[in-house]
């Protein structure tokens, strides 16, 4: 049974459109470094708001990838 | 003060193209088994990601449906 | 370092369409009475149904604002 | 050892007069579907207000019934 | 959907005899100060001891009212 | 600032009537053992269910006494 | 996508030699009521003990089934 | 029992020497607004960084006041 | 109703084998305290590690037992 | 491997001049008691207020002690 | 005090045979990129079925690791 | 947007002097491998205790930084 060890790895991620979106942003990102990505858990979302306006949507993933052997 | 009593029950539901698109899969799926969905909590919100690529929405959700009496 | 004090506040909010609008809808609406909002965490999010159709999306916010000096 | 699994299921039920009640509402209710309940854990207390007035006293019970072999 | 959006707000009450007279006591008070309460939750349940003898049943409300618009 | 270390500890409480009940007898206990009990929080409430009826109101407490100097 | 939404169920399991033998009695049991079950949480653990021995291993467990189109 | 209610209010303060500055920068501040403060629950403390140096400490503070009658 | 008060004591044990002999060690060492155990709630498991081997299996437990009238 | 059984107990300590200061009053209170106390979590930090000024910084201390064989 | 500074990773392991056994496999995995393990805390444990059978032992572990200085 | 993914991940240092001591030796020590640090939150306090001295103030930390593009 190979590769049964995964690592789970926090980020935050943000885009000025949508919650999915900055998801998105987020396994992009992570996917540069790390491969093997499997999934991610929505930990947090949050909105950074300016002068009334939503500016940024926020969210904390927990981001799984599966170790190499 | 007839219908009083509501059952809470949790499915996971899983779309190709959104959280919100999921959650409609899973009432629908609910609702072919039981009347009177009044509503239901987002529990939790995850994503499958497989080469780099988000392939599926993933919710689970607490289903409130009131039981005919 | 002034204004460095911000209260946290409780809303909720409904939309028709989408968690997403909701938040918007909350976030307009306690625009109206505070000033100076700078960020909200949503704390749950939840569906009304009605008929076996989704009739409300409804989300729990934590609203932070800046308290004026 | 028989009948040593036993299912936890979630209800929600209410009550014009008090909390106690609504726990015995909520329990008669569920043993005209299931048989066998042992016990309940109160997971949650709301009142519904109107007017200025509490219209009912709601409770969320953890429900757990042994079942047959 | 006017009225959509409702702000939650946390008291702590108390009464001499239960801790049910305690979520009156504690909505009276509120509803002297905003309208359009539509329920509570109970986070916390707590007794004050004195000589031996319980003097008070406290309660921690979230309490709900709707906005005007 | 005397008497300013309190210890807790939790007890588990069973009546045949109520809740409240189940808190008298237990805190009555508890002073059997300690004395200057200040408090007690109810951290949970439980029913015991059989043939159908509530037999036992069961709470778990945390009771707060303050230390002798 | 078929087979894409799943049910989370609770059960409550007891064996007499391990927490382990625990989850393979309370699956076993379930088993036989719903088809398709793909996993389970431990929620719980807990040991009965009468006479100073242990007597029960019990699992709180949530079970979960893909259910069927 | 007059002044029995009382209520809970969140807030953030930060100071840049330490979190129990950041407390009594807090209450401060919320004691311009509202009489009556009798206590406060840390629920949160953080520092921000900026050129790894602690630039803030702030804390989220639970802040009760008893409501006049 | 006799015996209706029990007592909640949280214990840390340890064993160089497995979690379930560390709950044995911590039940018998309790057991020569207290007497009339009744069971006890896993809270936490952890291992201690040295030189990449598990040295010690960690269990933290809340162990109940019926006070005597 | 001796000694391998410790145990937790709760504390609630005051001080009138800081936390770190209250967590030394409440483990010199709980030192008096039992021996081997090996450390301490801090569950919770509250403040008292009284005519604005912090009048007591407190501490709900879990203390952990080894059992003598 | 040197080396008083210790990072915390989260892995997910599996194993065919037992929860122990999959942490072990998962420290081993762990330990094969970085040194100085001192422990690890047990977050989550699950099982994955498949036909009616336990075909792995899941373990979520916060594993702690000493840093160089 | 640049700079908009930051990681997030846990730490726990400790001080012979204070928690502020142990937050600050945490940063630097974090501060040494990685770059661009933002914040931290404070996610445990414990204390270290032997021969009834307090010997480590001890913290863990969840720490914040940017991930460059």
């Amino acid at each position: 049974m190979a590769g049964t060890v995964a690592r789970v790895t926090e980020i935050t991620a943000r885009s000025d459109t949508s919650f999915e979106d900055a998801i998105r942003v987020g396994l992009e990102r992570a996917g540069s470094t790390v491969r093997n990505i499997t999934g991610a858990w929505v930990k947090e979302q949050k909105v950074e708001v300016s002068d009334g306006r939503i500016v940024a949507w926020q969210v904390d993933l927990q981001v799984t990838f599966v170790l190499d052997d």
